[in-house]
């Protein structure tokens, strides 16, 4: 899928944060998770872009107007010894889909992970979600077969961090 | 398993870089993927301790010798609206397994996240490493079901990247 409409990609800022707040919102509605979401904006403009920034996002405007964001933060591989990037939210709002915006973004992101020597650009996909999977591996996206994520959270990370 | 052996875990200081080297060598040749170690020790000091520091890392020592340690970075949640801690490597040397270094650094770490206000604590497991699954299920860390990572690297990065 390659861009046929025009397409700007910039990266947000602090003005930004009410808009990225309901595109968070409307990504986890797609995603089926909206029972998940308890950001509020306060936290997003302390974290995006407070004094100490975890994850840096941009918006992909047509006309002006916001059609999608990424929204990314760096990672490291040891065995490389080379940073990556872990691409934590794509998005395109559902009435701008089919126009190349996804794949504007995706590939805005890996030109910033090439630009700094990153190794790796990684993302977690729904395994429902045949549509993404499908769009991903067209650009070479291979699953990272062998590995399982485990995590701590809620009560057992209060007790084990005690 | 608890700490039954005397073990102190401080912050890793550039002076410690060749150990840590030589840690992630060890570390990789448990995980049979010795094939997959490219860095360098200058890698290691320009990212963990240079200008733009990727991840951080900490040593557990036992009477001043280092026995294993930890390396990990921040992630971010936009539906939790909090950072979260990713455990890139855990590592306790051959010789000093099964005296609660790796829970006291697996505490450490957890700590560090909890003082910090994270929501999550991760990391990835080979799925045939059954001795360290049933040891980080004893924690409450659960697998994350129902995500795939997918991962672009090598020529389908740089060809997505140009």
């Amino acid at each position: 899928m390659e861009a046929r409409s025009e397409v700007d990609i910039v990266p947000a800022t602090v003005a930004d944060v009410p808009m990225i707040f309901q595109l968070i919102r409307e990504l986890a509605e797609y995603e089926r998770l909206t029972h998940e979401v308890v950001a509020t904006e306060e936290q997003l403009r302390e974290h995006l872009f407070g004094a100490r920034r975890y994850a840096e996002v941009v918006l992909a405007k047509s006309h002006g107007e916001v059609v999608g964001f990424a929204l990314f933060f760096h990672n490291y591989s040891t065995f490389k010894g080379r940073p990556g990037i872990y691409l934590e939210d794509l998005y395109v709002r559902a009435q701008h889909r089919g126009q190349g915006y996804g794949a504007a973004l995706l590939r805005h992101v890996a030109r910033i992970a090439v630009s700094r020597g990153c190794a790796r650009f990684e993302w977690s996909v729904l395994d429902w979600n045949q549509r993404a999977i499908d769009f991903y591996r067209s650009f070479g996206a291979a699953p990272v077969d062998g590995w399982t994520i485990y995590r701590v959270t809620g009560d057992a990370l209060a007790k084990l961090g005690s």
